[in-house]
Parts: structure tokens; sequence; C-alpha cells
């Protein structure tokens, strides 16, 4: 496996476009449109909470109706969320628009939006961006580092990544593109993310590829345990590279999963390493667990502690936050058994075990926890099993970000 | 029922003081204790967080197996959790000189810490304080205030409610105290509580009482979403109104009870109003649920969105993440059928309604989140059953106090 440039377009027959439609935002791109030069098997998983918008309603009729998906127009500033039949009206305009402008069909046609809630959207701005974006498409490193732009919203950075492996002696391409940084709490999982790879692979093999990954991935991150209600990951797999078909069990599929892995989860620590204000990657692993379930949920509760955000922001190695985290997380454990650590690019020391604090450098542990990228280790010393969780500092601009979004 | 003053002395019988002890804070009185001049019958409950602190674990035990507890003694500044054997010791020691000092059984003396998770209590300061405190205690006003002031920690006001009741003509008092600000979502339930009466009641129906109302009462507050590890309430009744026994299913143990959620109530919405760094008390009432449970997970989620919390420090109507905190709280139901409304001082208005945006004054509804005692009503339309949570704002000062809070 390495990795490549080139995002959503990575993989062949892919292109993609980011322009300015001025839905909400002035002066930016606004939108985005992800086309294949063939018709895609797809995959998708969505938020699950009962408020949906109506572009994830629309999207899950796609991907569980129609045999194939050929392209994804996605626009950033309002979510059309909690806006009725008006709403999902505008979906199906918006499909029918690209499906105009491409010569596709209509049912082929996905829709994904991050912004406000409850604003409705206009339409118009919406047509007239479609027609720019189908002109503008390319398959290119450029169209596609525009096209995750076009996407952010709070986002400070466009989110891509991109891999190649080799199935039997041919080239097959996995490339992304993800947006995400506030109300991220997946539990698919406004966090989207679109997975463009040129692959052969059947709908069902990729469909159960991405269900299982997603728990390890997207479902692991946390910006402010706020889980959207547009929350979308759409994976399409084209077949350009014409490889033979990856079947399961095989050798080829266990490349593939991999590699797919790599992309979603490049992706997902990406947007919990640029959560809403954040300094800092948050990253905490459990090992030595009963159980995987265990494992996350552990690793999960840290992570989402409000308390220990706030430490890692203070580069405070607050480790009793961490320890209170862990046993209200719903699991079971000895406390006096477990042994903790916090590890970054300075080094790795162990700050508690046997009930009580290790003898640690207060100093030592303030400069680990001054990295960007902090590690908690939680060693459980009850199984084998391990998970990882991601998320980031709670700082005064994730306040400032969210004190006053609308305006 | 009438409010009165006094806190944990306005029963009759019951002693308090605060004093200066020098435990970890310098320069104000950080160590308190409540005493009955007879024995009284207890029930409390505590947190249920796996990580218990010491004082946890030995108040559990004094509640489960003495008949009868008579003073506590509490410190702010140390939380005396994840201290090991030692820190059960210290416990223990506490308990022996307080019944020295006051002549009273070693095992009717309860202990309460609150403060940094990690760190050893000074035990001879404790002792120390302790002297002080069996001098000091008097069962005035002021006493029952200095003790409210020496268990804070990040609170910025002591918090304290009393009430008297009338049982077939004999007086009765119900009085307590409380402290909590940070480390907050009780799931009994640092909150530490403590409630004094001198109604004549058996300890069982003392214990049904307390942990039923602690579901509508301490159990329904969040200030950050952390489950402290040393969330404890206890209620001590020393019988000295000498009113006739409060027996079940009568109207008098329904004024009893009634008298016992007021004070409960109190003290909790004082917690969650004085959150760490909250400039608002932020109310969620829900309203016609299916069931009493589906209305406290669904005011709870509100009352937890950190995106919500922020708004309502900004003073934004942004509603869309009170629609999104209700969908993602577990609970089912149709966003198209429900009603929301915000509610202050400044006025009511309705914000939502079949699905979409009701037709609403930003200006109106900016000025009625302006207020410092927020509320959110949402109306399920489903049936008749309703809960009420509180929370705080989220703000910079939440940030800045927990960024730093050891040093």
């Amino acid at each position: 496996m390495k990795e490549i440039a080139g995002g959503v377009t990575a993989a062949e027959g892919f292109e993609a476009a980011g322009v300015e439609a001025g839905i909400k935002y002035q002066n930016r791109r606004d939108m985005a449109m992800i086309y294949s030069c063939r018709p895609c098997v797809l995959a998708g998983t969505f938020t699950r909470n009962v408020v949906k918008a109506a572009p994830v309603v629309w999207d899950r009729q796609v991907v569980e109706e129609s045999p194939f998906g050929q392209a994804v127009v996605i626009n950033a500033g309002i979510a059309n969320a909690c806006t009725g039949k008006e709403g999902f009206a505008c979906c199906r305009r918006t499909a029918q628009k690209a499906a105009e402008a491409l010569n596709i069909p209509e049912e082929s046609v996905l829709v994904a939006s991050t912004g406000v809630i409850g604003m409705q959207i206009p339409i118009d701005r919406i047509e007239a961006g479609i027609e720019r974006l189908a002109a503008a498409k390319e398959g290119t490193v450029q169209a596609a580092e525009e096209a995750a732009r076009a996407i952010m919203t709070t986002d400070t950075r466009p989110k891509q990544a991109a891999v190649e492996i080799d199935i039997r002696g041919v080239k097959v391409r996995i490339g992304g593109m993800a947006k995400g940084s506030g109300m991220i709490h997946p539990n698919m999982c406004t966090m989207l993310a679109f997975v463009t790879t040129d692959a052969v692979i059947s709908k069902d093999l990729l469909t159960k590829t991405v269900k299982e990954d997603v728990e390890d991935t997207f479902n692991m991150i946390s910006v402010d345990g706020d889980t959207s209600t547009n929350d979308t990951l759409l994976v399409m797999a084209n077949g350009m590279a014409q490889n033979e078909e990856i079947l399961d069990g095989t050798p080829e599929y266990e490349a593939f999963r991999e590699a797919l892995h790599y992309v979603n989860e490049s992706l997902a620590r990406m947007m919990a390493g640029d959560g809403e204000g954040a300094t800092a990657l948050f990253e905490t692993r459990v090992i030595g667990a009963r159980t995987r379930e265990e494992a996350r949920i552990l690793s999960k509760a840290v992570i989402c502690s409000s308390l220990t955000k706030a430490a890692i922001f203070g580069h405070d190695a607050n480790w009793g936050r961490i320890l209170c985290a862990l046993g209200y997380s719903g699991v079971a454990f000895d406390p006096e058994k477990i042994e903790l650590f916090f590890e970054s690019r300075s080094g790795k020391i162990l700050i508690y075990k046997d009930g009580v604090a290790a003898d640690y450098s207060e100093e030592e542990a303030g400069k680990i926890l001054s990295d960007p990228e902090v590690r908690v280790i939680v060693d459980m010393k009850e199984g084998s099993e391990s998970a990882t969780a991601w998320g980031c500092d709670l700082t005064y601009d994730y306040v400032k970000i969210n004190a006053d979004y609308r305006s």
C-alpha cells in the first residue's frame, strides 16, 4: 500500500469540482461535485439521529434502491435539516438538475449538505452552482483539493487521503475527502465523507466492509458529543481498475479492506484533529481489555470527557479525570489493576499504577502534553482486546465558534 | 410549607462549623462539620462511577451497617479519590478523631471530600481541623453559612435551602447545603449535598424517599457530563421535632416528601446555575412525553449538548441544535409533531412547529435568551408525562477553569 495524491480523484475515472455558489457563505467555494465516468456500486452509512436531514433521507433511498450511483452534489453553509417537505423537494430538484447537466439518471445522483439547521436552501443558487460544477469538473489533484475546500464549514483545512494497492498485478486506488469540525460525534456518523475507488467489488461486499470499518474509524471520533442530523459516508466503486473481482475471504480482500481502513482512519483522525477550536489531536488507546466493545466504550469515554479535554488544552497531567471518565463509562473494571501512560513525540511516561499515582515528573508530563498530537494509553490488564478513539482538546475557541455560529 | 433560614442548622438539634484547615487552599475555610445532638437515621446515595473515592466507600458502609449517624466531616481541596489504601486509612483516622472529639461512636461519623483526584490528604491537618470544628460548632444561621462556604471548590457562592412544614400540628424542618460546580453529571450523583431534618421517620422510609427523589432532582442536573468519583448525598433525621412518626401513604408523608423535594430541587438548581464558568441557568422541560423515563432522557440530552450550551452563552436561538440533541438522545419520536418554546422572565415564544421554524422574531428570542435563567420547553405531543433537567451555558470561563484547575 502506498499513499498517493488526489483525494477523491485519485481513483481512475473520477472527477471533481468546487465552485462559489453563494448559498450562504460569500467569497469562498461552497459547492462541490464528485462525478464518475462510469456508474458505481454504492455503499453508505448515515446518522442514527432520529432527526435526519433531507439529504440523508434522499441518499439512503438511492443507496438502498438504485443499482448504481454516478455523482454527488454537496453544499456547505446550510444543512437542509428540519426543513420539512420543502427541504426534501430541494434534494429532488438538485438531483434532477445534476442528472440533466451530466446526462445521467436522476436516481444515480446523491446529495449532501452541511451547515446551519433549520434554514431553507435557495434552490436557484444550487441550480446555477450545478451548471458551473458540471462544466468545471476534472480528474486532477487540483480539482480534488477545490472540492475538499468547498465542503468545509468551521474546518480550518481540507481533509483528503488516497492510497494505491496492488490486486494480482493490477493497480487499484482508494481516495477520499471529508469535512467535519463541530457537531462531531458520529454514530453511524455533520461529518461528511466521500470515498472513491476504481476497484471491481460487489455492492454487498463493499457495504459489509464499509459498515464494519466505520465502527473502528468514523464512529470512534468525537469533537463535542453532538451526533449530527447530517452525518454521511458514501463510498463509490466504479470498477475502472479492471482488477479481477475482489471476493470475501481472499488475500486481495484483506488488502482492499486494509487500504479502505487506512483512508477512513486518516480522514477520521483529520476531523478529530481539526475539531472546532482544537489545538491538539487527542487519542486514547485502550489495550488489554476483555472485549473489543468494552475497549471502544472506554476509549471513547476518555476522549469525550470535557474535563479531560480542557486539561489537555492546559497541558495539565490531570490523570484523575481520565480515571473518572473510565469509571463512568459503564464498563466494570478494577481501578487498582489498570495502568495509565501519556505519550507523544516527546516521549512516553507511566502516570498511574496499583491504584495510585506513579512516581512521574510533572515537568516531563507537561512537555509530553504540549505536543500537537497527544496519546493516552490505558492498559486494563484483563484481556487482549484493544480500540482507539480520537478527539481533541476543549478550548476558548470552541466556545467562541459555537456561541455565535449562525451569524 | 415555608422557606426558612439556616441551611443544615435549620432543623432542631443540628450544629455546624466551617474552619480554615489549610488542606490545600490557603486563607479560606476548607473544612466543615455537621453535628446532631442526637443520633440520626441515615439515608445516602452515592456515585455510580466504578472509580469511587475512599470517603464514598466509607460512607456507604456507615449508611448500610450503622444503626445511626451523628456527624459529618467534610474537606475541600483534595478529593481523596484514586488514593489506594492510604486514602481509606485517612477516612478511618478522620472518623476516629471526630469520634474522640465529639464523644460519639466512630461508626456514626461520615466523611466527605471534594477537590483534586489522586493526591493524598495531609491527615495531621485534618486532625487539627477536627479539633477546631468540634470547638466552633453552633446551631446558628452563621455557622451553617460558614460550613456551606467551607465545602466550596470552584463554586462561586454557597448553596443552602431550608423549609418548615406542619405535621399534625408539629413543626418539622428540613434543611440542606451542597457544593458542586464542575465534574457535575450526577448519576446517583463532585457534588456533595447534606440534608438534615428533625422529623421522626424510619430509616427505610427515609431511604426510599431519598432514592426516588434523587431521580428527579440531583440526577437531572449536568454541568459537563463528567460523573464524579465523589458524588454524595447524605440525609440525616434526628427526630427532635417529636412529631408522630411519618408513615408511608399518609398525607403527612406527602407533605414530608414534597418538602424534601423542594430542598433537593433547590440545591440541585443552585449547582446547575453555578456550574463552572456559567452565566445562566439553563432549564429544559419536556412535556407530553409517553413515559417519564423518556421525558428525563430527552430533557437531559438537551442540557448536556455542548453546542446548545454554547448557543445559550451566545444568546443565540439556534434551535436546530436542540432538535439535534433530542434526536440523538436514544428516544424515538416524530420530529414533525413536536413543538419548541423558549421562555424566561422576558417572555415566551414558539420557535419550532410542524417540522419547520415557527414565524418568530430573532430579536425577541435573543432578548429571552439574555436572562440569567433560560428555559426550553419541548412538547412531544405523545402523552402526558414530563420531566425537567437543569444545566448551564458553556463559556470561556469553563475552559479557563478546567485547563488549569490543579495549579
